[in-house]
């Protein structure tokens, strides 16, 4: 993309619907439980509501990213979400996008840094 | 927080003003500029139009997290936006937690991968 060339700071690789800081939870949440996970288990280890999380899940799913299964455990209606080959790979994307966020930060931080008369407070 | 102990990806560090990624754009450019950058570098730098960057920058302006000052250069307004000391360390907050994400994704995404029961297409 052109745009990102000339612009190397506007981190075009930042899928929105990834980026939101709950969805972002439920994907790394996800991506280390390829069977899947429960409602239950996510909006714990997320610290979510249930309408907040049943909110973000159906935006993942419509978006093709997350897949939501239904069954019975016993006579317990049970809800089981788990990443799609689509939505491992974007988010996998996704992830590179966002180191590059903290290196570039990390890079420039530094020099600024070090650089006594840009920042005379720094080491 | 008791909330961030029992619930690992809650991300709370993850400041949602910084967190919006035009203003994450924003944000990185200028910790590389303790002396600041004109209004017309970083619309190149992040790649927005006037009006986003403008509607961004009121944003962090009055949480306190950039300073904008108006000056002239010969006969042309200057527009110079930086960090403040305040910006700088939140931001520095941030990308810790920032780290973190990617860390956390890292780990369990390898672990997934290298459990052939797991996932029968991993290394």
């Amino acid at each position: 993309m052109t745009r990102e060339t000339n612009a190397p700071y506007s981190y075009d690789g930042l899928d929105r619907v990834i980026h939101e800081k709950a969805r972002l939870g439920i994907m790394t949440s996800l991506i280390g439980h390829p069977k899947g996970l429960s409602f239950a288990d996510l909006k714990r280890l997320c610290g979510l509501t249930d309408g907040n999380l049943s909110r973000h899940l159906q935006v993942l799913e419509e978006t093709g990213l997350v897949r939501i299964d239904k069954s019975f455990e016993g006579k317990r209606p049970l809800t089981t979400c788990r990443l799609t080959g689509e939505g491992r790979a974007r988010f996998l994307d996704y992830l590179a996008e966002l180191e590059r966020v903290v290196r570039d930060a990390a890079d420039v931080a530094e020099i600024s840094d070090r650089d006594p008369l840009l920042n005379p407070r720094g080491a």
